[in-house]
């Protein structure tokens, strides 16, 4: 026979939010986020109950306490706000609130004029035991409530004393919390800093900035693509890997099995007899040219994010210094990459097996940390998934144990369960399959599965209309519509997005071959030059956008995007609002290139908070022009070939029909 | 810094299904199921990984092994039959198969013509390391194979042995589980006789059934209308306590405060100076008497449940053999139940938080040990959710444990979350809200959230018309219709339901007073005649509806149910499938007890396999009326007066229309 150990804590706690499985992994959320924690909470009976959010930051010994309020339906909630980076814990305790069950109980007798004589009895017991719990003055009061309940004064003279406020309130103060219950696990919530939930993304070669064919671009030729990534708007510049690149097996342009010399080969071939991971590559200058451009970035308000691709060169100064950290083959060479029958004999992959798997861990770690040294706060990690997924877990649960500003952004493009497991794991930020979903009910069901479940608890997206490895095929008919179609989609849908550039803004579309998503030409093999100050270049509409998302709030945030019905199939809109709900965007977007589209719009004007009795203004923050709005149906056409979209801002504020005459 | 034990284990399991709560709580199954398991397992990069199942009977050590296959998109899954009553558990293991993997690599680089040398080498070596393991004679053949890979022989002959079946059949008995993923958790099953998830159960009022007016009935008077339910087709006969029934405060007939000498009480207010749960009232006969009953009842195919509610009369043996069992007030007298402004002088509630609390566990859960002895095996319980979670939990546990056969059905009339953490507990069956859930989307969604979710792992409905507590509003019309369309609904919609007779099927209709959902003159305070030879008596229907019940192995479940368009509000259709799908009922049912309504059902052909080229036959088992229909929408019309209801039974075979000449 079991015998338990204390079966006298009768609430139960469930069902909490946020919890990623079962708290198994940790919740992500972004400083100065208010955090709304909710837990089913319910006692056998009729008894009251009172229940408490704990957290704390991470290093702290101290719980904070914030009271929960019921929401109905046995859900209850509190909400506190996160205000350092780094982990916090949280949980819930709950227990049976006598005092309150008490207190309910008499008001009901009262009115029903029942017999309260020993009533006055049991609630003196009641705040006896307060009491003894009090500090002064409140110990002090509450024995004088005491006495009166036990006096020989007139019920008149307790009922006062048991329902005035004054002494509820000094009651809810020293809660009797014997027999309560605790949420059986503490949640991990890492809290990370703004730039996690809101950036915008600009990637570019290094190597192609020279401004002159065939010559090889250094750190110092970057600084002028930085200012014109900054001059966009961009927050975010992120380089291919920097290292030294291998020598043998060195693909040649367009992914050329073989290379000549002075082919320049894949950055993602790391290391040569100069170094690796964590070395410069010589022809983009030294490590303190880096760091200055690392310092010039800084000025422009701009943060370099390095890729870190986990995989060797057969070159790499690790193959030679620690051969076991490879896969051996029985004729005695090293397992290169491989997927038959192609093989990838410029890398070699880590074998995480090897005994020595945790001294290939603290290598590796050791690669984040010293570019951390350099002033790095922001790594995208190439293809994660075909790393071990324990170490993952470890190294950035190390890494933001120490800097807990660091930043992780995942691409895994691969099969969606390993996508969000390496989320959960800890990676800040996570590439989508954005690219893909092209047409209204993909966009809105992937969105939403994004948005509006709990994978938003611990994936954040970071959608990319385009990739050095990839040029969707809808971008391949190379008109400016397809590519606007695409950013507007990123910019606005995603809080976070990036795109590959100059390649994005200057319309490159041409694949290696036709039913290919590779580009010709791709800088991943050769230098390329790239003419920015071309008339097609999109950079006035980028630079637009991006000073429409620092503008408006609700452009900051993914959680509260929710689609519109529109009916038309080529023609989405969705709406996003700040948290104060002040800031609300509505887009509407054109998702043809080739024709124009139009159809009527309806808005849930009650929950949108638009006053549906008068028109309301539609401020096109694109075109600068205004529209009237009335009700909840409204007419909107798109036309590709000038712009296929509007950014409204809506201003919900109150008019009288008078002040329309003007623009009528 | 953390040092992971083993970094090596890469394979990842996630979202097991069944689960119920993360494995806080078991899962629910009947014998003879077949149990699917699934969960995500995969792993990074490209290997192959095997996964199994383990399970066994609680008291088992061993585990018994099934290897799970792949359903796509890394959810995989496998089935186990549960043959045993009692508990199980079963968790996953999953690891990677280098040796799939290089199997799958090699047959893909041979029909790439691509190089396969060293691929014999590495084979080896996973072939001599299973060989390490394998009994004879597979360890000799695989130590051939592996001189083989290692020969001067040719190429043929090596892919010969390397792509051979038998190879394959000898490896993948002989797998290299090194650095294998377990599960982090093992899950419980709960594995209960059929009858938890098919019966039909009958209600009445033992001392109700003496036939004479005024007179008590007695157990023996109990047999003839035990027949009568036999009869009638019903499986679980469940009484009211049995108990003696206090004098102090009782209860007068329709409630009344107080009582008059003769007047027979609440059989609820349980305990009196003849004994308390573990009594016999002297009324219904001895102990002895109930024991024949008990056997009468198993000659019938019947069993028998008792109603144990947790509640002591002011003169049960406990109030003064353990006064601390109760909550005593500052004026000496004991807590009576109370819902202020009404009290329930004639009921003390235990009080959980009595210091004793163990041993009031102990001593409640010997109540049902006593009447186990007995030979009782189905229990019916009052009000669980006024008595604490922890207990329920305990003493279901304990109970089952001992006699795995013993069922427990909650009568939680309370919030959803209460009733379904009920559940999740331990008790087998519940009631449900289907007393209130009238009107077409009420039925379709609460039986969807029922069935087709979650919830069916650890709540298995019970649906009741009415219950000598509910006289719901939709029955006081008094209609036979009426009365048809709640015992249809119930009878088919659940594997398990129950009335209480014989108000039920006498068509007993009057509330005590407008508004209430109580009857008048009701047994639960007074002795009632029932004449049973009425011929409004529904029991032919009744009878008939049992009997297709016990014919149709796709009534005997909940799990298949599947709702179906018609376009009538008033007309609901459904339909429900036996688990190898040869029997398929389809229910078509008039919820408006005034009106006849017509419209057209559509059905999923496909999905429930009907041919839609040619007509099908669907046979009305209440009237025997056989229809053709074609296609999947069809005309149907339903009176009230009549019969409010179809249940067809589908005839899937082919037919050519020759066939159906007969019927033209």
């Amino acid at each position: 026979m079991i015998t338990p150990k204390e079966g006298r804590r009768r609430v139960v706690i469930e069902a909490i939010s946020p919890e990623v499985d079962g708290g198994r992994f940790p919740v992500k959320r972004t400083i100065g986020d208010r955090v709304r924690v909710e837990a089913d909470i319910f006692v056998d009976g009729h008894d009251s109950i009172s229940a408490l959010v704990l957290y704390r930051p991470d290093g702290s010994e101290f719980w904070i306490q914030e009271p929960m309020q019921p929401l109905g339906n046995d859900r209850w909630s509190a909400e506190f706000t996160v205000t350092e980076l780094g982990r916090y814990r949280y949980t819930i305790q709950a227990w049976i609130d006598h005092y309150e069950t008490w207190r309910k109980d008499l008001l009901k007798r009262i009115a029903a004029k029942g017999d309260t004589a020993v009533d006055y009895l049991i609630g003196a017991q009641l705040i006896e035991d307060a009491a003894s719990r009090a500090v002064e003055p409140d110990a002090s009061f509450l024995g004088e409530q005491v006495s009166i309940m036990r006096s020989e004064e007139d019920l008149t003279r307790k009922r006062e004393s048991a329902t005035s406020h004054a002494l509820n309130e000094a009651m809810v103060k020293y809660p009797n919390r014997r027999y309560s219950t605790d949420a059986d696990r503490e949640i991990v919530l890492v809290v990370d800093p703004l730039r996690a939930r809101f950036s915008a993304w600009y990637e570019f070669f290094p190597r192609s900035t020279s401004g002159v064919e065939g010559q090889h671009g250094t750190f110092a030729d970057c600084e002028a693509r930085l200012q014109y990534a900054a001059d966009m708007g961009f927050d975010v510049v992120y380089f291919p890997p920097i290292h030294p690149i291998g020598v043998n097996f060195r693909k040649g342009p367009n992914n050329l099995p073989a290379s000549d010399p002075g082919d320049v080969g894949s950055p993602w071939a790391i290391g040569s007899a100069e170094g690796g991971f964590k070395s410069v590559h010589a022809e983009l200058g030294t490590l303190e040219d880096f760091r200055r451009l690392l310092r010039r970035a800084s000025e422009l308000g701009i943060q370099i994010a390095l890729d870190i691709a986990f995989q060797a060169s057969p070159d790499h100064p690790y193959v030679k210094d620690h051969e076991d950290w490879f896969r051996k083959r029985p004729d005695g060479t090293i397992q290169y990459a491989e997927n038959p029958p192609k093989k990838y004999q410029d890398i070699y992959p880590f074998d995480f097996e090897t005994p020595q798997w945790f001294e290939l861990w603290r290598e590796l770690k050791s690669v984040f940390r010293y570019w951390i040294e350099q002033g790095v706060r922001i790594f995208r990690v190439d293809n994660p998934h075909t790393k071990t997924f324990p170490f993952w877990e470890w190294v950035i649960t190390e890494i933001k144990g120490e800097f807990p500003a660091v930043l992780f952004l995942s691409e895994a493009f691969t099969r969606p369960k390993v996508m969000y497991r390496l989320g959960k794991l800890g990676f800040s930020q996570s590439y989508t399959y954005f690219p893909w979903r092209t047409v209204k009910h993909e966009i809105t069901s992937y969105l939403s599965e994004l948005t509006q479940t709990g994978v938003r608890d611990f994936f954040r997206p970071n959608h990319w209309p385009n990739t050095p490895d990839i040029l969707p095929e809808f971008l391949q008919t190379g008109m400016r519509s397809s590519f606007l179609i695409r950013f507007l989609l990123a910019a606005t849908l995603g809080a976070n997005y990036g795109i590959y550039g100059p390649a994005f803004e200057l319309l490159e579309s041409r694949p290696v071959r036709p039913g290919s998503e590779e580009y010709i030409d791709s800088e991943k093999y050769q230098l390329r030059e790239w003419d920015v100050e071309n008339s097609r270049n999109l950079r006035d509409l980028i630079t637009q956008v991006n000073r429409i998302r620092r503008e408006n709030p609700a452009l900051q945030l993914d959680w509260t995007l929710q689609f519109h019905h529109i009916d038309s199939d080529q023609l989405i809109c969705y709406s996003k609002q700040s948290v104060d709900e002040a800031n609300l965007i509505i887009v509407l977007i054109n998702l043809d290139p080739h024709h124009a589209h139009s159809g009527f719009v309806t808005l849930p004007l009650d929950q949108l908070k638009i006053d549906g009795n008068q028109p309301y203004q539609v401020h096109d923050l694109l075109t600068d022009a205004k529209y009237f709005w009335h009700g909840e149906r409204n007419y909107v056409e798109l036309h590709p070939d000038r712009m296929p979209a509007h950014i409204f801002c809506l201003r919900r504020s109150a008019h009288t029909e008078a002040d329309f005459d003007y623009f009528l």
